[in-house]
């Protein structure tokens, strides 16, 4: 029998959940021989969670609760992501820093550019109308034509990295951009105007298209109700790329039910598939019933470049945390105080 | 009995198709009372064609062939667009300008942005699907990702109105940038090369989207054709945007349907309504039964905001005509020899 191993001098990394387990290998190949990765999915047991969090330095997950088993070592919590409403601060060691990484805000922006582009041309419709030989909107008749995004008011309900990335692209198709941040601003820079939450009113009054890009808190949840729908002018479209409950669900589904506002696109829902119910609708209301909703599984920033860069980001963090040195994105709670 | 009207000084100007006489008030309300205005349909029969005619100054209109009656006194042909593929410019009075309008770069830029988008993330298919109750594709799970326009390679054929609007648009997104035009240009500005039409094989290799916004002449008929086609790279997607018939029609519907090309948005076509079929299909080759392609009724620059631009752009050209200033562009007959 040979001895046992010496106690490892390595930095030991827990990977937990789909997305961080899937990526062991991008994430091994970016990090030096000082690391030891672990994984662990739900089909592992609870056992070996509890085994694999007590020896862990650092964790990679999305969420963390009170009912996590100890960590009695972790001092770092880095997300695979960028929102942490999953994330109870109070269940954590009070010494763990929590990091997020962004890198999504590319496929976001991207996807709110397809769907007011969508929204404003109707290519779906379009299409499936034409492949039944109904030459209808064509130049070549005197139809009524579709619309231009051209000219048209944008208005950004936050201005982090997805704010700034609708901005940029909005730009270049001449349309004009107003935003309401969080955190007062000195510069608008390119946008029209920028003011705080409480001008929500005024974006909401002047917008073709409202596009919410903030954070899931206390003083965001259903910023969007019937209250403030009623603001939006019926040529008006939402697109929801935050988190469901920004949105009030039953306001959402009455306007555009009613067309009290002309359309919207939804990436983000108010129920998730559980194992039970691995098809589950996303809400309490018949969305899919609608034809004046684009409704995706919350995928906007789900694209093939994203892990790559993003593991590229995590790999940066843990050696930083391993070395010492500042970590990168470190979440700050006094947001929500 | 009165005395017959003294002979008019007006600018006679007909108005010929539908575009020009549903713009007729528009048109008028732009111009002053020099000018008179008539139209033109079919249903007012040969006769009234040939007796309008005889007596105009200018005529707008979107074609014109040596069956028209004789326009003796015509100096001015002005297209209420841009194509002049339909002009027999040897049927018109040899000292007849012939003006086009553009306006629509505009509404074809956001078709051709709005069908790279879809053709990267696919939002019709997954709404379809969502709608029944799949997630596939959700961030939540470890599902494989949609693509990104960041970081690809926007091929454009053709650099005028429309290649410029495309590649302004496509430049926000983080694409590269490569073009092939007539004539060769000094500065290459926010593209990453451009080179004259013997660079088309280049292009065709390199570009993830190959977008065609060239006129129709001789030297583009069949531009895309069987052997072009297979220059392009399996992952590539073609969008014409340009007449259907820059591409060779079998050719497309082959690599479509063999998958030699990853997809196609398509606006332009083969064939198109006539009174006897209004709703033809716009080839020989079913194309309404592929997956693959985005298809629409030769729509993408008809837009609600085109008219006016165009008709403003058009009674200017009027006036100029009348007063006998520079006209706008004029029409070169040397671009085909």
């Amino acid at each position: 029998m040979s001895a046992p191993d010496p106690p490892s001098k390595k930095t030991r990394v827990l990977l937990i959940g789909p997305h961080p387990v899937r990526n062991r290998d991008l994430l091994a190949s970016k990090l030096d021989d000082g690391f030891a990765l672990e994984t662990w999915v739900p089909d592992d047991g609870k056992a070996a969670l509890t085994d694999r969090l007590r020896a862990a330095d650092a964790a990679i997950c999305m969420r963390w609760d009170r009912d996590m088993p100890p960590a009695p070592k972790l001092r770092l919590l880095q997300l695979p992501g960028a929102g942490f409403d999953k994330i109870d601060f109070g269940a954590l060691p009070g010494n763990c820093d929590v990091c997020n990484v962004f890198e999504h805000e590319t496929g976001i922006a991207e996807y709110v550019l397809a769907a007011m582009l969508e929204l404003s041309i109707g290519l779906r419709r379009i299409d499936a109308s034409f492949r039944l030989g109904n030459w209808t909107g064509s130049t070549t008749r005197a139809d009524p034509p579709h619309g231009e995004l051209s000219g048209k008011t944008v208005g950004l309900v936050g201005y982090g990295h997805i704010g700034q990335a609708v901005a940029a692209r909005a730009k270049a198709f001449d349309t004009r951009l107003i935003a309401v941040t969080r955190s007062p601003r000195d510069d608008a820079g390119d946008l029209a105007w920028i003011g705080t939450m409480d001008r929500l009113p005024d974006l909401l009054a002047e917008a073709d298209f409202v596009v919410l890009a903030c954070v899931l808190a206390p003083n965001t949840r259903h910023l969007i109700n019937a209250e403030t729908l009623a603001l939006m002018k019926p040529i008006a479209c939402l697109i929801n790329v935050a988190r469901g409950e920004v949105v009030d669900e039953d306001a959402l589904y009455g306007a555009l039910k009613d067309r009290t506002i002309a359309g919207a696109a939804v990436d983000v829902w108010y129920r998730y598939p559980t194992t039970d119910e691995p098809n589950i609708r996303p809400g309490r209301n018949p969305f899919h019933a609608l034809d004046n909703i684009i409704m995706t599984p919350h995928l906007s920033g789900n694209t093939d470049q994203l892990w790559e860069r993003r593991f590229t980001a995590i790999a940066d963090n843990l050696k930083r945390f391993r070395d010492g040195r500042n970590l990168r994105n470190a979440v700050e709670w006094l947001v929500f105080e």
